[in-house]
């Protein structure tokens, strides 16, 4: 009886993930190649596609077939997973009217473009009455979901299941507490230089050497391809077409490569999960935090290392000798980890990051609490970032109007991952030491298949199959904590810039 | 009342033609960037797609639907056209089983594969039950019409509307007497020389050359692009976005150009019909015969005409000037227009392309009559190219398994509109030279656009509103007929060897 569910189930999971392929593939070739006059179009099909895999993960035989299943989603197996995810899944997708839905995406539309038009000046009273109906919308959105004991638990909970507001904001309490002192002794320090990165690098060699390295470290270019694109991300069609996508700036290599690395680690993570999960809700990362814990773990933990580089300084050299050729091991290492207390949360660097986003953070849960006006925010934000970072803006442009998001999609549930990213990339990260203490060894000779067979053993391999928490505590053996990235910054900054931590 | 049957009819329709746009590009990018490993994801999110499309148009309602519009349908206006057209869709769609198109399908898949393995050596053996099967498969699907005079009339009927077994065969009975002497002639006089299209020409300099070429003819790259596949297509996904595709032989200059003249003819016609049909069953090409005419008017009534070329050889020239520097326009002309009585279809000359077409055509009602059997295919094939050409191929990799082609798909309704394309081409090329006295000063001269604003008046604009013949009857004043076309043979080819006919 229940096995008969289950397949019914299993299978109609599958319709409602190829729809959502097939709006992926959509989207992947806005993002590419299609010409700009085809985004009409585009659009109210992508929409299409969307509502149709809407339609039959809220049909009523969905109703029947969870309740029939009840007693699998207690097992302690994948089929177990499988169906908590799946229910999970549909219980979101119920408690949300599409009246609602399509209000936020006809406001949020509206909104991106008052954005891109204010931007450039920084004028804020003109997004600030489209900031402040996607605030209320926002809550409207949080406040469909029954159980919650903070506004922007449901938020957080869609992207990162597991944690709560509570459970974020006592995490970046302690972080924060540790990076505001580390980033101030760093800036006492004289800055590396990084003005070799920032030579003429063109664009076709840019490419070719970061899917060199990207296929070495690991990433199936016959399961997968990179291209280029506006806003880089990673993206999966099935277990065996994973792509990445990148843009390059021919007067900085570093954006290209890191980027590169970052959504290669993205890749690699998807490219690990086992094939049985593909087409479930399974066959995915499980999490925004842990998703963004491999691809930091691989463009930051890995790249910015000195083994890394002592693999392909060379092979850069080689393919850039005008451009590099004076540049030896120790210098490149220090130009690439330069800490910087700048503005722009998308060019900082591995120190400074999570400042940003915790900035961030707590912004949206004031904003969402009413704690915190929509008026009052460019004064908040400023504060915020001399307070912590030392740096002001001197205008919204660079402040709270500096980037897309607030201004084309709900706020809040989005920014937790990229710190927990963070955290998790070095707890994970310190383990992987722990089992191989040659790994800069390894690193350093070319021998990144140790590192990933351990990853994809220990992590990927498992897809959504554990809860984000136990996943890490399976990994690890140890909860999600700042610990192991507090450590790795003090070790790394404090022999990078001569401070004792 | 009709009014809203109508909106109501128009709103579904623009979701299957979504539904169908969307799974277009799921295939272009099958044909053109995806990872080979990413086929059989792919595969079932086209099919779902198509399941989708198939059961909105058959749907119960849609009976109500057309039965509540049957006045609509007799009026004389665009929503009349649109109706009829959409009836017949609908129709089609319900008389085939789906269990049928499954069973085709499946079996198609195999007997492709079963090809792809059995063509380099000729193995025809191999492939004879798989054949013998599909031409039964196909005999079914013919089946499923209810009207019909002969058993290819719903097969061609699909493709060509208004076209039977007899108009076709009236019609190619009168083409193939004047074709085969006009061949003959040829033959006997000497072959110009084609040794400098074959030398190497780098592929990155074909596309940039082969994209001036189409810019300049007026394909408009804003609405639309070119990418690089295995067998070249035009495909749109909307109004705003019609692609082309190409590919190129490093040692052959024509494949890769004259295949993109030819895609660019195909795009210019779909970017030129009416904007208010996008997204109706009257926003495309009204059939295969018409579309085909357009993308060979432009290849070869065009493309490979002396005026043209007076045009770009000099442009050719500039960009490859170690390969043509040494070539004459006369010398060029002649080398473009070299006739060959040649086995391959795919690589034939504009005169004896329709020989090689009305073989597979008569060879194909054979097949379906049943008045020739599998078995005796390949005698059969080499008896007419025999006859009609005067070469046989010495194995069946040449002859009636030279293509995919009768092996992947229903037999029986496609080849027609090839030969129908170049009556078609010739018909209404002569009127738009009666309209434009001075056509070969303004092409030579580089002004295409007069042709294309004359094509777009009287053809393009109407994408599918009229029936094939009475859409060439309003352009031409005639009934579709070979006249024109045989002239246009008579005249280039006799001068070009010098040959009266």
């Amino acid at each position: 009886m229940s096995e008969s569910l289950l397949s019914e189930l299993k299978s109609e999971l599958l319709a409602i993930a190829d729809l959502n392929s097939a709006a992926m593939v959509l989207e992947w070739d806005q993002s590419t190649y299609m010409p700009a006059a085809g985004a009409d179009a585009r659009g109210r099909q992508i929409a299409l596609l969307g509502e149709l895999a809407h339609a039959r993960r809220t049909a009523p035989r969905m109703t029947e077939l969870f309740r029939g299943l009840s007693a699998v989603a207690e097992r302690d197996d994948l089929d177990g997973a499988l169906v908590r995810r799946a229910r999970k899944q549909w219980e979101r997708a119920t408690c949300v009217p599409t009246s609602l839905v399509s209000e936020i995406k006809s406001h949020t539309a509206r909104s991106y473009v008052a954005w891109t038009q204010a931007k450039p000046s920084g004028d804020f009273a003109a997004v600030r009455p489209f900031l402040e109906k996607t605030v209320e919308l926002s809550r409207r959105y949080a406040e469909c979901f029954p159980t919650r004991e903070h506004i922007l638990d449901p938020l957080i909970d869609a992207n990162d299941p597991g944690m709560t507001t509570q459970s974020i904001r006592a995490l970046f309490a302690a972080l924060r507490a540790q990076l505001v002192p580390i980033v101030q002794a760093i800036a006492e320090r004289p800055a590396p230089d990084r003005g070799f990165l920032e030579r003429h690098f063109p664009a076709d060699a840019q490419l070719a050497f970061g899917a060199e390295v990207a296929k070495e470290l690991g990433y199936d270019f016959a399961r997968g391809r990179q291209d280029l694109t506006v806003h880089p991300f990673m993206i999966r069609f099935a277990a065996d077409d994973i792509r990445i996508t990148t843009r390059v700036d021919e007067h900085d290599l570093s954006d290209a490569l890191f980027g590169t690395i970052h959504e290669a680690g993205h890749a690699m993570y998807e490219q690990g999960i086992a094939h049985a999960l593909d087409g479930t809700p399974l066959g995915e990362g499980v999490s925004a935090g842990v998703h963004e814990s491999q691809s930091r773990l691989w463009e930051n933990l890995v790249g910015r290392s000195r083994a890394f580089w002592a693999r392909f300084l060379p092979i850069a050299q080689a393919r850039f000798p005008e451009q590099l050729g004076d540049v030896d091991l120790d210098t490149f290492y220090r130009g690439i980890n330069r800490v910087e207390r700048s503005l722009v949360r998308t060019e900082s660097d591995e120190v400074t990051y999570n400042l940003h986003v915790m900035l961030r953070f707590d912004l949206e849960v004031q904003l969402l609490e009413g704690s915190l006006k929509v008026a009052d925010l460019p004064e908040a934000w400023d504060a915020r970032m001399a307070s912590d970072l030392g740096v002001r803006p001197s205008s919204p442009t660079q402040g709270c109007m500096q980037d897309v998001h607030w201004y084309c999609t709900t706020i809040g549930g989005t920014f937790q991952g990229y710190a927990l990213g963070n955290v998790i990339a070095a707890q994970v990260f310190e383990s992987a030491r722990a089992a191989m203490p040659d790994l800069d060894a390894r690193l350093s000779g070319g021998d990144f298949a140790s590192l990933r067979g351990w990853l994809t053993e220990n992590l990927y391999q498992h897809g959504a199959r554990y809860e984000p928490d136990e996943l890490v505590k399976r990994v690890t053996g140890k909860p999600i904590a700042i610990d192991a990235f507090v450590r790795h910054l003090k070790a790394k900054y404090g022999a990078l810039y001569g401070v004792t931590f």
